[in-house]
């Protein structure tokens, strides 16, 4: 009988290329369908909520595949976690209807963009932030994320998809329930942003383009060194030109935090 | 003319064959004294509060080194952060009085070594901790721990030199002024231990044998596990063997937290 199995997954995007599998190189998926081969005898199409970019990092990325094994749903993580490297781990496994699918049926994504402020990284982070020690105008940075909610053209905050037909062929609305300057933990003083050691930048939505995040990070630090106004931000969306927006910030201060979905497939009650 | 510069150093051991310089090997010593003969023109010795062993970190080792150059302090952090991978950081940098040595005049060094308690170590987590998901008796190893507290013979806690006539020569008595078993952040209840994803062993005391912190914790894992009471840790005191207590617990879990000094070498005032 075949089933269908929901796997959440957290890994160090930083020693990979990225969630899709490429020949000849490690990726997620890759490294993911190779060892449920080993596991099972055949080897499953591993479909993935989100197609993380190579060095972008997962802690509740969400995947789905069909197997004919019997093995109970817990068993495939616990094998998965012996054979996988301490840099991917599978957090949770069960089994869910033949409907469910990790892509199709996303209802929300929400990713974090981790931005260290202080002026020396900690050995531990440097993997999973970007330093900006620079004088950064959070107030400003604050208000311009707020720009990004609603439904817009995203065509200034994407990728190209390197074909010109392509790109005017697919739509470039998106729409973002949450854009928002948060700052984080690290030393945090509640009341001043100038005095925490890391801000947070968090988006959620149904579904991005490519490099949206990175984009749209990007343009907020160029609005925090005061290159760009927030109220600018309306315009950038108007030119329809991603040549005018700020570059893509890099890869490894992003992760792809939690996935949603449906009610009917609700979030797995951690046990940590 | 001569100045003595102090060095606050936080490293991530993972990469590293320890503290000290070895021919051939990627040490944190060896590689602060080849930058540092970049940066002068000449190769100073660098002191070092206490030789990590391979894959121990640090967050507070201290150093120093001597060195005729003009260059005010802080540029050397700047410059050797330059330099440096992002593994290895120079948190501050002073110049002090020629009297200063860093491994001579310690006053107290503490060490943290982390016990992850959940299922699954997170992808962020897997270098720094040491994954023990088994049942675990938390309130007899915080009993134990408070053993090791005072003034002991740790013959039974300590690596051989590998010479009989060096290990009778030399004094195994040390003083222990704090040794706590405490529950982590991750997600900790504060009432029950047990529902905690971290626990954290605390040690703090002047000087310490070769592998004593990882011995006593070895021997803590085993009070937890019910295999040595924790009225049996005076009794391992007592017969002066290593081959009694418990196994040398990995390098990886354990941090070179901070290192104090006398009134006149306070700790800098960091910004971070």
């Amino acid at each position: 009988m075949t089933r269908n199995i929901k796997l959440v997954i957290a890994y160090d995007g930083s020693d990979f290329h990225g969630w899709q599998a490429q020949p000849g190189q490690p990726t997620i998926q890759g490294i993911l369908s190779d060892l449920l081969e080993q596991i099972t005898g055949a080897k499953p199409a591993v479909h993935g909520a989100g197609r993380t970019d190579s060095g972008v990092h997962a802690w509740g990325q969400v995947a789905n595949f069909e197997t004919e094994s019997a093995h109970p749903a817990r068993e495939f993580a616990r094998a998965l976690n012996a054979l996988l490297p301490p840099s991917i781990r599978i957090r949770h496994a069960q089994e869910v209807s033949a409907e469910f699918h990790a892509r199709r049926l996303v209802t929300a994504k929400t990713y974090h963009y981790r931005i260290y402020r202080g002026s020396v990284v900690p050995p531990t982070l440097w993997r999973h932030v970007l330093h900006v020690p620079r004088r950064l105008d959070f107030a400003a940075m604050a208000q311009a994320a707020r720009h990004f909610e609603g439904e817009h053209d995203f065509s200034s905050f994407a990728a190209s998809t390197g074909s010109e037909e392509l790109d005017r062929a697919r739509t470039m609305v998106r729409n973002i329930v949450l854009s928002q300057m948060c700052v984080g933990t690290n030393g945090a003083e509640e009341n001043d942003p100038n005095a925490a050691a890391e801000w947070l930048y968090v988006i959620r939505g149904r579904s991005f383009l490519r490099n949206m995040v990175r984009k749209i990070v990007g343009t907020l630090l160029e609005v925090g060194r005061g290159r760009i106004s927030p109220a600018e931000i309306d315009d950038l969306f108007e030119l329809r030109d991603r040549s005018c927006s700020g570059p893509t910030a890099p890869a490894h201060g992003l992760s792809l935090m939690s996935v949603e979905y449906a009610a009917e497939y609700p979030p797995p009650d951690f046990e940590y």
